[in-house]
């Protein structure tokens, strides 16, 4: 098997153990929700696979339910389910439709009521209702993710300007209980920040979000900054969380992968949070100064690199890693290094990710293009689409951040 | 012994391992130089040490000696040799001075005779004359300096507008042999590049020169472009090199001096060339994601990472490495990250690298200082200077890149 090949395998070995199916399945298991009525609202990426699988355990005991995901990732139709598709990464006027259908839903519930909460990442954009314009949203929102700020600052601002986010959808539920089933997508598993954190207790503090401002010196309208100014529900006595997946599953399940293709293997981390390709420079010089131990070795990073937008192109944070460590590589006799989004959309792009090996810095010379020049234009699509580069998976239903292989085989 | 003790052990083992004494000692082992009349060139920042040991060895057999160095790394005075000092990292009138000492030492030289050219780090600012105004050479440097570009791509320019540098020096030398002992400051040892080659066929082109310019949208004058266009000596004659230490040495030193104090240790690379304060985060992340093994751990990772100037403070890429991963390990227990320069002068400071530990956050979080802030001005220096985080080590008289390391004290 060649090493691309070896990729592959590597790649769709890491993504179905962290598909939601088998996570929801576990975090139900025991729960008979036998008082009252039973109500389901998923929200997120993964949210249309998790409401589906929690309806084929439940099946009648659903009252009704509302799926809010994003535009292609609704597969069929769930019963009891009304399902919608909205904006991703930047909430539409179809975001605010499903969110709005799931407050209704959640509106008069009483007591002995439990909302089953499915929780996947996305859910910032996807579970939304705004206290803002949405032109005034979505002016935020570009500018958040333009800035380089990382995801956590992000929802920090984000959530200010919600009326579900930072708790106050479980605040809405009450006095119904809460059971809430989480996809991670956020570094370290910091449930305030899952989503902007709809059934958490905010964390953040209204000085750090106006510091999150200054820092990056950000343009906002008055009506925003007042938001800004308030402090969100600090506790909530309904709610029961539990994390079923996240990137260091992703990570264990690709050491395990790269260890059934016999590689020897280094989980290096699963916190990665620095700039996307600086991040393939180092893993590239990983792979340089590796090539001669004789032995088959794959290191394993997990995490969400960011990309600071300086040009243009098409492209997401993991291409942009592979691209960059393609630059390393050159050269190097069967080395490669992939990267890949386990929810199979990387960026505004089709691909989940990129793949690179010795011989992708030639073939991209050849034809006359420079990887530097590409990774300033952030156009890392066009060029990983000339050497095969890209990796498709179609969207996963899942959702638990990135991670990225150095595969050195012998 | 506390975790700051460690580093401070480790650190001064690994630079003591790489110091040019024993290096030049090995390189001169069973050498007589027997025919005709022997003379000394060094150049560079371990240039004094590197002449010093060579006196030692060689004695009254050599005729006489020009060394090159920066301000403050003479140390004393040498049997036989005349030492100058010139600026650096931007050369200077001294520069040129002792550099023309060297080409009227090595003028009218005869075929039986030997040039020992001892070789380290800067030695391209260090050893040169100047083939353009010195006003537009020190726009050159400066802009190269601060465009981001990296060591490989700063020489390929300068050596272009050298009368020393791409293998020129060795064909002043001629019909003179050259023996060529080299401690190397470039990532891979391209011995083309440490000290942008004076006695080495120069591998760059022309082409490539020009590509630079094009790509950081460099600002030179037409006198400069017309030298880049200029291709240089392919093939001498009257050269042997030997490299005697380098950033690989200083690696597996780090790594020693960890093993002694009972830390298992990863080298993750000696090839590091991405943004200081990226690799910064990384290697903070891998600190984080091995908390919980039960184990002194310890990675380590070589190169010479490059700085974005954005803003006006005091700082160097170590300090802005260790800096970076602050961020990332704050609040961890018996956790640190520090990195050096092998030299003992990170960037244009007295101190040589950074060192920080799970506490470094809190504390500037107490005196108000942020650390997205602090890097964003390239101040590291100062907030360093706060934790007690600098590595003060002096010049060491060598010059072998940079080593990080992560250590986790269990």
């Amino acid at each position: 098997m060649g090493i691309r090949q070896d990729a592959d395998y590597i790649i769709k070995e890491s993504i179905k153990s962290v598909l939601p199916d088998e996570a929801v399945i576990r975090a139900l298991k025991g729960k008979t929700f036998d008082t009252g009525k039973l109500y389901v609202v998923a929200a997120g990426k993964a949210s249309w696979q998790m409401a589906k699988t929690a309806s084929e355990v439940l099946g009648d005991r659903i009252e009704e339910g509302v799926v809010c995901t994003k535009y292609d990732h609704v597969k069929g139709e769930i019963p009891q389910m009304k399902c919608f598709e909205g904006g991703h990464p930047i909430p539409d006027k179809n975001s605010y439709i499903g969110t709005q259908a799931a407050l209704d839903l959640a509106a008069n519930l009483k007591k002995d009521d439990t909302v089953l909460f499915l929780l996947s990442g996305g859910g910032s954009a996807l579970f939304e209702k705004s206290l803002v314009s949405e032109t005034e949203l979505a002016n935020v929102t570009k500018q958040l993710l333009e800035c380089g700020a990382d995801i956590s600052e992000i929802n920090t601002i984000r959530k200010r300007l919600s009326a579900v986010k930072g708790g106050k959808f479980a605040k809405w539920c009450e006095p119904a209980h809460v059971y809430c089933i989480v996809l991670s997508d956020v570094i370290g598993d910091p449930l305030d920040m899952i989503a902007s954190g709809p059934a958490y207790p905010d964390s953040s503090t209204s000085e750090q979000a106006l510091q999150i401002v200054e820092k990056y010196g950000l343009n906002f309208s008055e009506e925003t900054l007042s938001l800004l100014k308030e402090e969100l529900p600090k506790d909530l006595h309904n709610v029961e969380t539990i994390i079923a997946g996240n990137v260091k599953n992703l990570c264990t399940s690709a050491k395990e992968a790269c260890e059934k293709l016999g590689y020897h293997t280094v989980i290096l981390t699963d916190e990665m949070t620095c700039q996307a390709k600086e991040a393939g420079s180092f893993l590239g010089a990983i792979a340089r100064s590796h090539q001669d131990s004789g032995k088959s070795l794959a290191f394993i990073a997990g995490g969400e690199t960011v990309v600071c937008i300086t040009g243009k192109g098409k492209g997401g944070r993991n291409q942009e890693i592979a691209l960059a460590a393609a630059e390393k590589i050159a050269g190097l006799k069967d080395t490669a290094v992939f990267s890949v989004g386990s929810d199979g959309t990387d960026g505004p792009t089709d691909a989940a990710g990129g793949y690179v090996d010795g011989t992708t810095k030639e073939i991209l010379q050849k034809k006359d293009i420079d990887i530097f020049q590409v990774l300033k234009d952030n156009d890392a699509y066009h060029a990983l689409e000339k050497t095969n580069g890209l990796i498709i998976t179609g969207a996963t239903g899942t959702n638990v951040n990135d991670v990225a292989v150095v595969l050195i085989k012998r």
